[in-house]
This record gives C-alpha cells, structure tokens and sequence, in this order.
C-alpha cells in the first residue's frame, strides 16, 4: 500500500467533511488563495500548534462541493475523536469558513485517505429554467432551457465501463493513464416549482481531472439536442480532447462520497 | 374586494418570484437596509422610469426566503409578460441580488396580490446535526440533536383549526384579529447522509406576524423531549405571548406559495 503511516508518536484520524467549494481555490493548498486543506490545517494548528497535514480521497478544484469528503490528518496532542471534531468546528466556525467536520474516528491501521480509497461518487447537479438562480447560486449549474433526460441516460451508457478517457481529460491531468473504470453514471430529473432539476451521478475507483465535468459537458449538448448518442461514443473513441463539445462549470459538481475496504477480521 | 385597481394606462402583472432573504431587512420597503420590495421596485424602475409599487401576498421577516412569492405592479410602459421577466431580471442579475422572476403574466381583472389572496404556505425547514452548516448557512434552522418528529406531528395537530393564536402572535402584531384557521400543519423527516432533515409545512387563509416561527419554536421543544403535546395544547389556550416557550429563527423558513380563487368564466 503506497502512503505513509502515522509518525511516531501520533495518531491517525479519519474525518468526513462538508464544505462549500465557493469561496475556495479548490481543496488542495495554494500560493494564490484560500483552499480547503489550509483551512482546515491552520484550525489544527491553533488546537494542536501542529503543523498537520490533511490529506483527502478527492483534490476537487476551484468552486466544487463535497458532501462527504474523508480526509485523515496525524496529531500528536491526545483528542478523543468527537473533542477533536468539536474543536475543529469550533475554530472553522470563528473563522467563518464554509467547511465543517461531520465526523471524525480514528482510522483503522494502514489507512491512508487517498491511497486506500477504492472507490468515489459525484453527483453533477443541473437546474434548468429561464430565471437566474438566488440561494442556489454557485451550487448548481442553470441551463435556460429544460433538457432531454432520456437522451442524456442514453448517451451516458456509452462512457460506462474501462475506456480511454482522454477526450474527456484536462490537459493537465497528472495521472499517469487515460484508462479508468467508470461503473456508473446515472442521469435523474425531478420537476419542481423552481424549475427542471436533474442530478448526474458518477462513480468509479478514480477519475481523470475534470472527467466528470467533461462527461456532463457532453451530456448536456444530448440533453440539448444538438449531439446524438452515437457521437459522445464517437468523441469518446476518438481519444482527442479536441473533440469534447463542452466542459461543465465547477458549481453544479459535488464530492459525494469515498468508500474503502471494510476492515480486515 | 380591498385593494385599488391599476391606475388608469397602466398594465397589471403578476409576478412569481423568488429570492434569498439572507441580505435583506424583509419584503417590505424600510429606511434602514435593503429590501426585496425596493430592490424590485429599483430593478423596474430602470426599466420602465416609473416609480411603481410592488405588492406581495406576504410580506416576509427578515432573513425569511421565498420558492415562489406571488406579487403584482402596475406598470404603463408597455412590455409583453415575458420581456417585462428578462429585464426585471436582467436588472436583478446586474445588481447581484438574489431576487428572480420565476413567471409574469398580465393579472386578471380586479387581481390584488394580497386582498385576493385565499391562502398562504410555508415551509420551515430543520437540519438536526452536531456540524456547523456550510452551504445551507441561513437557509436552514440546526438543532444539535435528533427530534423526535412524531411527537412533533402529534402536537402539530392541536394546533389545526380555527383557534385564538396570541401565544403565537409576535407583540407587534398589526391584524385585527388574533383568531386564524390553520388548515395544515405537517412535520416530516427524512435522515440523508449530512443529518435529520426535518420538514414542517403549513397552510392556512393567512397567518399572524411570527406565528410560523412560533408554532415551529413549540413544536422543536416537544421534538427535545422538553414540552409535551399536551402543554402545546395548554399553551394555545393560555392565549398569552408569555407562554411561547421557544420561537424559531428566520432561517427555516421559507415562503412556498400563495392560491387564488380560479377566475370567474
């Protein structure tokens, strides 16, 4: 298993986090603005005076959600786990950050956040309607006009299972293969009051950078009518990000959740 | 029928619309802080050069939301019900308010916004969890702990019918009459992954000035286990603000919507 273990004398704590990816550069650490992981390590700094480090099962860029995000951190100050959330929220709270600890347990030997993550899950939320958004602003992603769902699901099965994605792949993605699992991507709708919403949701062992944004990109231009099912196949084979016909902003997008084996004995 | 019909040249619309209450003062025009009443009535004056008022079916607290409010302005400048939306709502998106135009029509004859209102729904909305909020700040109420909502739905029921409400009745009260019918009163729950979303919907011909917020704050305190159904009953009869035991923030609550009788034809 790749990641380190706990440094001598520390202990290894998961947590599930919230946050509201508005404000934020993204979750990992940067030169130019506030991020997600600085946040929550400057609030363990002021618990702990240590200078932790909190790794996660997903990097989500700049303007994206999670619901459930896990991380793990290693601290050397004793914290029962629910002292060590309370704190934590306590100073996230006083530092008005849209970040909370919805639990915190301590982590089971050898797990590593990222390394030991098996699986992750997205959920892509869309409100389609003429009318600007108000509270929803930011957290999802308004088309003007509703869209064909149908057609969307349709399209959506052709990305299902082991393909080389790099249509559908930032350029400057990191990992070190195009080829990923995608086990399901589901396309829902629900009319309401306010409008057509639709939630496209996504979940594989891992993903390319911007894949899930790339995918909805073109599940929107089928929703729309302007692609046919049979070219997301045909953009997809092409393995040419040339060939993507739109990629989705970051609001609609949603860190859902990462799952891990369930422990050994 | 109450209420003046549009003046003489001018055309009267019906407005849908929904807004965030967090940076507002409330619907109505005050000298202190913006408005969703002045913020409209700017957003059309910009539009139009005319200085017209806007009436809303209810006129909300502050920090209290809107999914669909319906309200009505006379205008003279002549627009067809779909431009009069776009550039309301242009106007709107430039001002960064977050107040939209979910529909316009042209009213019915001898249509009031408020007078010909025949009844009003609420919705307050709870999230029961230790975390702080992140992106559901303001627009939901937290209570730390699980509520035990049948107790709540059982005490709701004393509270259905026509009844004296000046236990719920806000000091500062202008209606005539604290005697209100509550037609529904509805608490339900679903349990998701981020805690106990709690639901409580009410209905009625129209409500006193914090009686929502709080029946919601009494019906919170039999969901701690503090009050029991049968002291909400007791409070009710008491008639006396004094033995409000609890009264809910803004937050929670939203304004669902307002019914009109079918026109005449």
């Amino acid at each position: 298993m790749k990641g380190t273990p706990p440094a001598a004398g520390t202990t290894r704590f998961r947590l599930t986090l919230e946050y509201d990816g508005r404000p934020f550069m993204g979750w990992q650490r940067q030169a130019h603005g506030p991020s997600v992981q600085q946040t929550i390590e400057t609030a363990i700094h002021e618990i702990s005076s240590e200078t932790a480090i909190v790794q996660a099962a997903g990097r989500t860029d700049a303007g994206v959600h999670a619901s459930a995000m896990t991380a793990h951190v290693d601290i050397a100050k004793p914290f029962a786990p629910f002292r060590l959330m309370e704190a934590i929220n306590g100073r996230l709270k006083m530092a008005a950050a849209p970040v909370s600890v919805l639990d915190a347990a301590i982590a089971p030997p050898g797990f590593h956040a990222r390394f030991s993550c098996i699986g992750r899950s997205y959920a892509y939320r869309l409100l389609c309607r003429r009318a600007p958004l108000t509270h929803q602003s930011g957290l999802v992603w308004r088309r003007p006009r509703p869209l064909d769902v149908a057609a969307m699901h349709e399209a959506a099965a052709h990305l299902v299972g082991q393909h080389d994605f790099t249509t559908f792949r930032h350029i400057h993605c990191q990992a070190a293969s195009p080829i990923k699992t995608l086990d399901r991507l589901d396309v829902c709708a629900d009319d309401r009051a306010d409008g057509q919403h639709i939630r496209i949701e996504a979940e594989a062992r891992s993903f390319l950078h911007h894949q899930v944004r790339s995918m909805v990109g073109v599940l929107v231009l089928v929703g729309e009518g302007k692609w046919q099912a049979a070219e997301v196949k045909a953009a997809l084979e092409a393995r040419n990000r040339a060939r993507l016909g739109l990629n989705a902003p970051p609001d609609g997008l949603w860190f859902l959740g990462a799952f891990y084996p369930p422990p050994v004995g």
